[in-house]
Parts: structure tokens; sequence; C-alpha cells
């Protein structure tokens, strides 16, 4: 699972101060659970139903070309509506418009582990739960710097490129289980 | 239960003889459960945190006047979004412009019966199975002639409405319920 | 979507007279469309989490082999829960003492339609709403003659089978959001 | 909210090594959101309907008496499912037989902080984020000597108990979230 906000390129001196700096992060992430959410970006037709999927395309740690959707940690005295916000502002850009559903409650979650034969959800630097979320957009995508792209794909393709390997760490898995909820799953 | 549109009212000849004449309905209305979807209409905030319901204001057969979410049939061959959004028109008026959910599952089911002991639902005419959503409103809402008014009340409001009885056949479980979901009720 | 369980066969006269003889469902079905209810039986393991799904194996009208799941329609005044008892009675035997979810909301609903091409859930008899749930069984499966088998199969193999057009209607489907609804599907 | 399990009372030394000391805790907390599970426990009848809610009598630090459910943290490399199982067992004892939901996503999430305004739910020691499950109870119960007593009461006078202020923390809203999701809230 690679965080897709560098959450403390951004941070003020004074937010930072109250925040965690690299170090600390570092020592916490092996004391306790961290507490993660994760957006599936989708667009959807006249009647509410879910067409395309949005995924990033981003570099990894090791130098290859993953799909990834919106992922990252909810912070000390953060709510989890706000770290959404936060995130897809962060990764989508100012004009994407993203649209949180009502209820507070992720539509599935994932728990990710050091160890990848746990849960089958693989995060090497940490235990992490992880709240996750169908957000439909209506605007446009500018993804950030981070991100070399961004693409819709449909709920057929999204389905065949999770299978296909092309994501890390069992995002495919969320994928499909969102597709799956929006009763999109062939 | 009162259906909040005049099913038979915008239709053409051609789907009038698909359809039910009121005959035809009352003699099938006997034998099996019909079914139903309601709609909760709500504002929500910047983060998608509801904040409002909306209600209307409708004229009883008893003479009485009673708070109504949307509600009313599906038809045959009809989906249920179809039937949604056919209904969420009908009563709020082309300027609503709704925001259907992204899950086909409804947050919640209610069963109408003639018999009010059996499950706390009741409508005199029918059984039937509602399936119900939560339905965040982008525009403006005029509803039709059928209600008197629609008013956008607040979560506290709507909770305190609904137990005072100003609502029948117990939809105001259905609003309660509804605030429950969206993380809402105190 | 074949009904797995013959609804006539056990009825009383007094019940029969209530409910609709063969003739009447005829023409009811062209009318309205039908509630139906649909179980997904399964075995859970010490902490809950699904293990196996369970299957029936059926003659089809056509003289094929097909798997399916618990499906079937709900009567006039009665209740959605007691739809899904009878049926899993019914079908699985007096000891399968299967535990029905705490809330009444369904894990996904299907459409059935003539049209194929309409929602992808196929009844060429009629239009159907059908509410599905998960339902773990506690007990040993006794399969009615209706059934030829009944197997219990690995989430893994569930998800398998599916895929390989052995079910019919688009029950597959309802298998595969079933799984992913409980974190299995891979 | 208060923990309803003594999380190091029964550790070994071997995992007290891997998990945190008191000293550790109380940093840690200052740092980052806790992950904590909530289980609402019930009773089902026969069709598996919610008929009672139990609740834990506890002494709170004040010297009050409070009402509570189910709540603890998630340890690290520990499941959510053996979080949820290790805290029944503490405070329920080992013949309750809960049966946890075959789905892997709470029924509502609630965020305790500091800071009482912020979201309803308040948590002086900390920001938690709190998975919330219903889970039905087979067997007998034996409260641990943390609580003073355990007592089931019926849907209604749980609503009732939870109004009537005697929950701590905004556990209350939980147990009104519940009755709403269980299609038993009047």
């Amino acid at each position: 699972m690679a965080d897709t906000t560098d959450e403390f390129g951004a941070d003020t001196t004074e937010t930072k101060s109250l925040w965690l700096d690299d170090v600390e992060l570092e020592i916490v992430r092996g004391r306790v659970p961290m507490v993660y959410v994760e957006a599936v970006p989708v667009r959807v037709d006249e009647v509410g139903q879910l067409t395309h999927v949005g995924l990033l395309l981003r570099a990894m740690p090791d130098d290859t070309i993953s799909y990834a959707i919106i992922s990252g940690r909810v912070m000390w005295g953060e709510t989890v509506r706000q770290a959404l916000m936060r995130h897809l502002d962060k990764d989508l850009g100012p004009s994407a418009f993203p649209r949180l559903p009502v209820a507070p409650t992720p539509f599935t979650i994932a728990e990710y582990m050091p160890d990848p034969t746990k849960t089958g959800f693989h995060d090497p630097r940490q235990h992490a739960v992880s709240l996750a979320y169908i957000v439909p957009i209506e605007g446009d995508c500018q993804p950030s710097e981070d991100a070399l792209d961004f693409a819709w794909v449909t709920n057929v393709e999204a389905a065949g490129l999770a299978v296909s390997g092309e994501m890390t760490g069992g995002q495919d898995r969320i994928v499909r289980r969102a597709l799956g909820y929006a009763g999109r799953l062939h």
C-alpha cells in the first residue's frame, strides 16, 4: 500500500509540531495499527450507476509502474471525512468535486500487515486498518506530481486490470469489492 | 403509506395498456406483495455530511395533514433506479437534481401490511415491501400539486417531528433509521 | 432463476385459498414485479469468517444440471424473515439451523427480467426483485427431493464455479457479490 | 469511552515486549488515532430478529455507575476479528459463544476525541476510530471482575436507557444506531 499523498510535504511548521516527524512515525508504526482511509473514485451515469473507476498510475519504490486508488493516513484530531477530502484534493486536484457518501460506514475494510500471508493485504512498513469508500467524482481530475497519470477505466476494464496484477498490496481486491458492492461485478 | 406520486396521471395510452388499471391493481394488491421504493431526500454539507431532511407536507385521506417521504410503486419492467428517479422527479420537480447512491442495496427495508401489529409499518390497502434509500438533493425542489408544501428540516428537527406522530404508516421510523445510518441520530 | 422451493406442495387448503393458484400466479406475474428472497448458505470458522459456500445441484427445465442458491417468492402477508426461513427449511431440511442476519437489509438486490439484456439477471417467467442474504448454516443439510444434491465448496471454488457458467439467471453474480461483501473475493 | 478489557492483565511476558507498556501507550495516544473495536451484544429470536441488548454495568473513574458496550483496542498484528473475540471473551466469559458477523464491515464507526464538541463521541485520553459490530450471543455471559454486572434489556428499554444519559462518551448513540440498523428502533 503506497500512500498516495506525501503527507508531510505541505505541512506548515505549526501542524508539523502537532503531528509526527518521519522518525517518530517510524517508531509509532511498529507499535500500534495506523488508521487509513482509501477512496475508489468513480464516474456514475444519470441514474447513479457506476460506469468508470478512476485509477492513479504511479511509480513504485522498486521502479515498476502500478495502478493505485486514493490512500492515506488519518491524522491525530482529524475526522475520517476530513482525511478523505484532504487525500482526494491532494491526489485529484481542486477541480475534482468529490461527493463523499452520506453514511460514515465504509463499504469494506482492509487490514494491511507486514506479513503478506495474514490477511492478503500487504504493507511492508506497517499494520494499517483501512476504511474504504466509493466516491463519485463530478469534476475534472488533475493528479499531483506524485502520480504520473490518472485514467478512467470502465467497470469491466477495472475488474480485468485488477486481476492482472498491476495493483499492489491487495488494492485490486478493494476495487473488485467496490464493483460488487455497486452491483457492477460481472 | 401514501404513494407520493399519482402513478397513472402521466401515463401515455401505450404504457397504460402495459401496466395496470385501478381495478386490476386492486385485485393484484390482495394477492401478492407490491414492490415499493422510498427515498429520504437530504441536504449534505461540503464533506458529505447530512444536515437537513426534506419532507413533503401532505393532505391525508382523512383530511389531516402529515409529513411524508417520497414513496411509490415499482412498475413491471422498470428498474429500481428508474422507479426512484420517476417518483423523485414527480414529487420534487425537474430541478431537484437528486444523486442516487452508487450501491443498489437499500439502507433499510420496510414491510407495510394491512395488519398494523405485524411489523409496525401499516398500509390499509396492501402488503408492500419497500426498499428505502437516502438521496442527496443538489437542486431546488418544486413539489407537485399533490403535495401542499415541501420543507427542509434539520436532522435534529427531523428526529423530533418523527417522534411527535406527524408521519403516518411508520415512515417516522424510516427517517430515524436514515439518521442513524448517516451517523446523525443523537 | 429457478424457485428452489415448490411453494404450493405443502400448503394447507386454508392457505391455498388465501394465496394463489398456478393460473392466477401466471396472470399476476405479467402485471407487477414479484418480491423474492435469495439466500447464500455459508459455513463460517470460529471467528465468523466465511470458509465455504453451499450450493444446490439441480436439474433444470432444459435437462441440464446447474448449481443454485436458495430462492423463492415472498407470499402475501408473510414477512421477509418468514419467507427466508420457509425456503431454507424446504431446501436444506429441518436440521440445517440457519442463522439469519440481525439486519433486515439485504447485502445486495437482484432485478430479474424476461429481457436478459436489461439488468443481466434473467427470468423468462417474470420480473422479480430479489433481496439477497448471506446465511450461516450451523447444522446438517438434507436437501429436498427437488434438488439432486447439495455441496459445500470453498470460497475459492465458489468464485471459480460461478465464472464457469454453471449457474443460471445471473446467480453466479450474487455469489461473487456475497464473497466480496464477506471480504473473501480474491 | 472506557476500555472494557484490561488489555495488559493477561499478557504473557513475550507479548508484553511486542506490545506497549503504559508509558509508551500514553505517548503514542497523543500522536496518532488508535484503532478500536466495539461490540453491541444482542439476543435474537428464532428468525434472527434482535430482542435484547446486553449491557455491562460498570464503575466509572469518577465513581458513578454507567452502562457500557464491549470496547477495546486493536493490538499491533492482531486482526479486527481477533480483537473482537479477545474483548468479547474477556468481558463476557468463555461460555458466551458470540457469533461474529460474516462481513468485515462495521455497521457504523465512531470517532472519539478529547474535544467533546468535535464529533459528539468523547474520550479524554485519546483520538480513537472505533469499528462497531452487532454480535449475537448464543451462550451465557459471565462478566469479568472489571464489570459489576451484566444485563439483558429489551430493545425498547435499550433505546430508553440510552436516552437517559446512563451511558458515557456517546455509546448511547451507538446503541441507537444498532437498533436502527437492526430495524428495531421505534
